[in-house]
């Protein structure tokens, strides 16, 4: 059979342009959506009269054999129909005969269609990534709740700053997750409108039903402007943009779990099932879960990058540029789902070193910030006469190879600046198990504000839990209405009655 | 005066480590908003005691003449002193001494100092886009509203599709840019939320009120978790994400414009104003503000990938890395206004030629789909055959040299398939004129249709007007707060009884 | 049998671990350059006694059956197994035994074994691009030669600017194409160094000889320094610029076809084998492959961006995430040689309307340059002044809807100005077929600089031929050598006399 | 004055527009190129007789005027006139009068002018990258001559390795950064060709010479095909992409600077005038110069995904479009130089811990390697075997909490396993500082082999210096010829009898 768009060509591919023009590896993921959508468009075709009865039975019966075939590996998508749209309807064709299935197409066009499809696909996709991220976030939860109090050093400019507590750093990157759902949910509501009934590019003279086929397919609403519909893809690049942004995150915390699981930071040790061996190099334990995040941060990158390269400066109208759309967000959905399933493990499995850490969350003058704050306090200085007070002190002290822990040491060098501090008071200054809990401004490290931010977070990933399962149930139901009116209709029912609204 | 933060430093930098570090040119942008963020924190500590009133007044006073000599030219940013604050602060030391301007920096640092410069400059930038965009879908409404009718060819893949009309055409941009908006919108809800008293990276030990703050300087809410503030540039990735994606808008527009202006397409003619002549060909008369949006869009994602590059794999904390985060999203700031700008002036003063649109929308067969339609309705075929049967048609009439206006031709050809149209059912089919009023489906090019839309578009647009005018009405009176106190301090009044929440 | 590198682990890695790590999609383009360079190897450690001649022949053994079962389908790359250094190694140990199998990785990692890999699977595929680039270049060379008085119009700012030749637009493709081959050329040569030998990051204290695997690998020469070997993948970053750069000039040439096979442009039609219809409008046929050249080229400089971000701040050593440089090379060499395919195929076939040329090459004022020019040389006005004149000639005559054509109309205005050409004089300004000619400079568009250009362009494509021939017979004969060498160990035969240098 | 192309325009550009359109910021950086230029144009017209001596000699004259008036600050670029070309010609026609100086643009346009101007700037800019990348080169081999012995932990996965020494580390930059100057060469080749007489994109109909203005210019050969000189733009691509991948290897570096210089690693302090303190924590003592480098490596990389986008799908001809080649490379020239500048001074100053480099070169396993090595040389076991028995041995000591120099451990649980290491060998194996002369293999760590390299490295450098001198006096002789010329010239002189070839 030749190709189905043919009627005017005297001659056919060669086969290098059938390979350089089909999409079968991308459009692969969305045969069942291909088919629901097909599903959709016939029922409102024959609730709008415009295909009969008769018809629409024909062409139910042989979408669902199309489905059950597919699952089954009896139908494969071939390339030389080009995409999955071609695919099934040639098989419909093949089955039901041109004059059954060659009025499943009335009213629409591949342009409408395949977007149908990606937006049914994007749909789970975004609600996948969404669910991972919760379970992260939960990993960390965890990981603070038990840790409210255990010192940790905190780095600016990856050099000692401040104390803070595990727990602390932890719901930073819950803190950080929070926007990435939020503009997945963004993105979301831009992808969750119905395109199908655009047609070419101008809508059609059918009297076509487009709030009744969003109902089938579970969109909450229908995106109108028919060429707008066909020419734009910024659903694909905001939720491109949203997935960069959270990579950007997690090749983040893949730094640091690589530098902080070195011999020389030692702050904690990555479970073996999360590292690999070198194979010269017998004593290796490499964190190549973690530097592989942060490498494939290039591949979605890459695809951001790819898709607004091919967006930029094509005219309005669907232009077959456009078929690279999908391809960069496949991959990237792809690489970000499956490095969140190895992070979750990879935090949930670490083991961190606590005696390291209350050394470490101590040494290197960590507690500096805290002195000159006492010093505003008590000795009525500005901050900025005791910042340059307790720098020189540091200095002074490097220099002689000391530290805050020499007592003496301290005592005599502020001494000679005029300043006084007691030796209780620097046991109270310069343990950071202490000067933690000193820390009172709102959103702070202290155990107090961690564990106020705690419950909001957990209050804030429950109602996120909640939305998912909202949207999940829609997408069900809409499911469910779709395939009771298929039975209904194989069955020979009467779907007149059947209010779509 | 040496480095404010020089205390624990015994040599100076190099003149090129000074150029490398400073960060002028960019924090220039800021300095009014840096000015009001230290009012609003020196008021706060004042309410909250941690400074006395006299300091308030003093750090007050000098902020104030700090302001006016910034307006007057009197103060200029000096590289030496690295950025806007530490010009800012020794201003306000060499004034008033380091006894009270010393006391300006209690309990912040310059990691949420920056911050807070940057998000009250991006609200502003991110409302003046807005009200750009919305300028530029005014432009094409009026388009669309004295062009109802008139027809365009619509094009797929740059080749004549379907007749449509210029009013649907112009609307598609209104639309698109519909979803523009809202991204700017969200970004600039995650821009909103205030980063003052993060302080270094853990909150601090005096106990400052940042809801006060974020009251003075008029955002919405407080950005709790100070790591995660301190860490994060997420509000500006987002922002040039939006930013991005508009630009791709611009660059489609500006692909067009270069396109239907050329002697070939003959569309229309850009103003006198809005184009070039050569150094050399004296007849030329060439688009070059649409060329440069085209290729000005590639500034837009360099900034993008710039920005993203940056933040890849940088660990939790400030890291110096960070300060790389304003200069690009300044530069698409600058670019996306400025095309915005012209292209307004562009859209609104290009001359449409009417005739040829007449001509281009009813030639090289755009009408074949109706016809198609045409026999579904009435010969009871499936829509693949019709398909057929007009491609094979359209494939006979273009090798003779023919078109649809040879209606003996196209019944000679169609009763050799044993299909008949009359002559007058052609007139209605073949005529584009008469062809648009046919589509009727949702969101379609049809006059009817397309008035609807402007209906919607123009409430939506209204509503955007509404939003951005509370927006900048909560700035302006929180910005009328901040000063109203300052004045009061000045004056020497009591403060204490004033509630900032 | 365990992980290789297993000895000092206690745990197993995890499914999801394990699938995150592998690279067997990548390393699957490798196989037979993993056996060759091992069999490299292995003759090395036994001509220089590391390994003996029993240990070669049983290494040799299992190699030669690995290549024939992976040919024959046997031998199936394992995900347990992480990449083909593994999956090889670990079959020559299960036959051969780890007393002998477990010899070969004396001496080398895979950290330098990937290289090795990698840099022979390059080598191949940038010969094979130059190939397919200079085919194209032939393709353009024909249509030059049969076209070298065939006016075009010239465009600038997509706008008619003077009338050139057919022969001159194509060979300006050439003449890009050519520093095209030069980088592809300069990245090979950074490519063909050998990294064997390497071993981890320091070398190794085995008395191997790295001349003699380059020897028996082709390679021009070896990268010494092992740690740079190690750390670099610069090799890639450059052969993935050279082909960004020659993608976008494939892109360019894309556009034009687009825009040349339309129905208002005109210039040419694409043959049907290089084209698509639509499966809704019968008449479309739409140049889908240049649209998608187009496209994909955001999947080349994706593939650019992706190895950029992974390589930015990652420290010296082997890292991980240097895994992630294939990928995005391995993509663009498929995408730049199916394009570099599809496009020789469709510049070949396609119809150029020469009537359509004549018409738009004297049209719109095309030749208002050389009036110019003719006004300096006759009245010896400066260029400056007769570009004035000329300019306001074309803009009365374009404002009356005329052209150079009217004779009169011309002279009237000219003499306004004080300035006289003769009818005479107009015709051999005006008609391009003879304004083509004037062109006397260097390179320009005249028939007798392109035929001269032809000659040298055609004297560069020998001597790249003649290149990509001498470096395929080099590495032709480096395989025999060692194909050599593998048959006389197997037959038992003393290789001790065997010089390699 | 109107524009000098308005001939035909009977309105002026907007203020908007005539902003848009103008690069004055950019060009700027070439008015001298933009006067030398001029120059060679008008001796070589004059030369062929198209301009008389009259017409030179005033052109010349304020030409000359132009340069000394720029130099001195009086002639400031205008952004009326758009560009530096605008702006020239027009002081010359408000000095010369029409009739001299309107004749300076006979038979040249801006596009190949533009071109001109820049190629003269790039010269420059590469051959000052170059020289900075040689003395940062030098620095290192400073560095690795009083270093050759120094052990230092060589890491991969940013795990401890094997013991490698200083020197090693040091060379190891410079053996990339010798790739990255030969990636400059041959884009300066590419530079380095003269697109002066291209005119608008067809040549010209005037008798020039282009060789006679290369030989002025200093080009060692001329662009010849017009069209494709006008068009392209791969000359800037490619200096980009060199000057891309040089920045990423300057990350690699400031990464590893931001690391070492840790309290945690410890391994070198950098100097103060280097580094910089915090607002807040007086004891900080930050990388930032490092960081910032780190951090603006993004800048490099958006610069040119900011080319790539802008070059992506533009048409043959000069396109208004490109326009946007010159910001991205000035930009990238900028920060690639600065960052050339402070890092040459950063690695010049450090302070290397070598106390702290003994300590960790031996610590935590790093010798295994060798350990294993051994094993295979005295036990004749497999190198797989040996890795499996190291590898337990590692994992069964670190369980314990012990490492190599615990000689009763490892002996007992080598013993376990049935092999004997002498306390000799082990004192051998287990010295980092012994270790390092057992490397033996090309390329080594061994100092032997790293004072080999150093050798051909200074022998490398040399030759680059000697090129690059090489190539600023062809610059410079050309720079002399065209100033005697114009001399000559002004001076009344006949410059009919010089030869320019």
């Amino acid at each position: 059979m030749a190709k189905l768009w043919g009627g005017r060509f005297e001659k056919d591919l060669t086969e290098s342009t059938e390979d350089y023009l089909q999409s079968i590896e991308v459009d692969k993921e969305m045969v069942l959506e291909d088919i629901w959508g097909s599903q959709a468009h016939a029922i409102m075709l024959s609730k709008q009269d415009i295909i009969s009865n008769k018809d629409l039975k024909e062409i139910l019966h042989w979408l669902e054999k199309a489905k059950k075939d597919y699952l089954s590996g009896k139908l494969v998508l071939s390339k030389q129909d080009e995409d999955v749209h071609m695919n099934v309807e040639k098989y419909l064709i093949r089955g039901a005969g041109p004059e059954y299935g060659g009025k499943l197409h009335t009213a629409r066009s591949r342009n409408d269609q395949v977007l149908t499809d990606a937006k049914l696909h994007i749909r789970h996709k975004i609600l996948d990534i969404k669910k991972k991220i919760l379970s992260l976030q939960n990993v960390f939860i965890e990981l603070a709740e038990e840790n409210l109090e255990t010192p940790v050093p905190g780095y600016t400019h990856t050099q000692d700053a401040q104390p803070i507590t595990l727990a602390y750093w932890a719901t930073a990157y819950v803190s950080a997750f929070m926007r990435d759902l939020k503009r997945l949910d963004h993105a979301y509501a831009n992808v969750d409108t119905n395109p199908l009934g655009s047609c070419a590019l101008a809508g059609t003279s059918f009297p076509i039903d487009r709030r009744m086929t969003a109902k089938l397919l579970g969109f909450t609403e229908v995106h109108k402007h028919s060429l707008d519909v066909i020419s734009s893809r910024d659903f694909i690049a905001e939720t491109l943009c949203a997935l960069t942004i959270h990579m950007s995150n997690l090749s983040k915390l893949a730094e640091e779990m690589v530098y902080w699981s070195t011999y020389e930071f030692g702050i904690l040790e990555l479970d073996d099932s999360y590292t690999a061996g070198s194979s010269i190099m017998p004593q290796k334990k490499n964190p190549c879960v973690a530097e592989l995040t942060r490498g494939r941060t290039g591949r979605v990158y890459g695809a951001l990058m790819q898709l607004l390269t091919m967006m930029k400066g094509i005219p309005m109208g669907y232009n077959r540029d456009l078929q690279e759309d999908k391809p960069p967000l496949w991959n990237a959905f792809d690489i970000v789902g499956k490095t969140l399933d190895v992070t979750i493990g990879m935090i949930d499995t670490m083991k961190v070193n606590e005696e390291r850490l209350a050394e470490l969350s101590g040494a290197n003058f960590t507690t500096a910030t805290e002195l000159a704050n006492h010093l505003v306090r008590e000795h009525g200085l500005s901050f900025r006469e005791c910042h340059h007070i307790v720098g020189s002190l540091v200095g002074e002290l490097h220099r002689k190879g000391k530290n805050f822990m020499d007592f003496d040491e301290v005592d005599k060098i502020l001494s000679g600046q005029g300043v006084k501090v007691s030796f209780d008071e620097m046991r109270n200054i310069f343990d950071p198990r202490k000067n933690i809990h000193t820390y009172k401004s709102l959103g702070s490290t202290s155990p107090r504000e961690v564990s106020k931010m705690i419950r909001e977070f957990k209050k804030q990933m429950d109602s996120n839990i909640r939305r998912i399962k909202s949207q999940e149930e829609r997408i069900e139901s809409a499911q469910k209405l779709t395939e009771s009116i298929v039975s209904k209709v194989l069955e020979g029912k009467d779907i007149g009655g059947i209010k779509i609204k």
